[in-house]
């Protein structure tokens, strides 16, 4: 199947949106979604965006069953390691059930690696969730290392509330 | 002990460089880190930023034993959530051993909640050792989650090779 990969603009974002959810739900968490469309248009479309984002796209001909051409997306952000520097996070690689086993979610890797290489970076980061074997086994097959199984790591989170508690204990300048 | 936190300016680079071997050395990875001063003064004091920095800073006559001031610091830069939103991420919060008990990492930390706030992220997420049990209890006890133990999420990394060997597979424009 013929599909174009391109930069996000503004006017996908009601598209992204809408396949953030549908992953979410994959994920067993749709009720942890609070992202509407007009969130992702101030954050990534801004003058220093907190993201950017690659659409994965089809030709009318082949739209999806409800109509939708846009079919898949990568969204990622730049991060540093103090060891090594200039790194990519991928935060969300998703493709549209029906347009799977077509070298989209592949496609859409190796892009969001091509953009790294260009902005020098030395990584490409992710996390995946224990349970969701084939994407391990996709990210593994690729030469991608488990962090947290063969060092370690693991992620820690400060809620809204506990970071904003934290806040208060802030020393003054 | 008197301390004072403030953002890390360009002549910082150098301190901040020792600690993250400092780090690395208690982390026992010392021969992982490949990046120099210059290249942080490069990534952290250019238009767009990779990381900013906080660093602590002591009066000269509470000098470390070899002469530095300059005895912690907390590096970080800001992701996204595609589900919550803006996110800020604490990649290094390192204090020097012999001035640790004094309320530096935390002062450091909360500084560092206090920024997040004030940048409308709604996160601060960071990694551990799984073996640094002292680093996990004193985020564990500020109201931190491990999202490695609660939800199952793995770390996991493309490194140079492996990114660019995707790199290369990219579908063409």
């Amino acid at each position: 199947m013929d599909f174009k990969i391109r930069p996000a603009r503004k006017e996908d974002c009601k598209d992204v949106s809408r396949m953030i959810m549908e992953l979410a739900v994959f994920e067993n968490m749709p009720d942890q979604v609070k992202i509407s469309h007009e969130e992702l248009e101030r954050d990534g479309f801004c003058q220093n965006p907190f993201f950017e984002c690659l659409i994965a796209e089809v030709p009318e001909e082949h739209k999806s069953k409800d109509g939708f051409t846009v079919v898949g997306y990568a969204l990622y952000f730049y991060t540093y390691s103090t060891w090594k520097g200039r790194s990519v996070y991928l935060e969300d690689l998703y493709v549209m059930p029906e347009f799977r086993g077509n070298g989209i979610g592949k496609g859409l890797l190796s892009k969001v690696a091509e953009v790294g290489k260009e902005k020098q970076c030395v990584r490409l980061n992710l996390s995946v969730l224990d349970w969701n074997t084939s994407a391990r086994e996709f990210y593994a097959a690729k030469g991608a290392q488990n962090l947290t199984e063969s060092e370690g790591w693991h992620s820690i989170r400060f809620d809204k509330l506990n970071m904003e508690n934290l806040a208060k204990e802030a020393p003054k300048d």
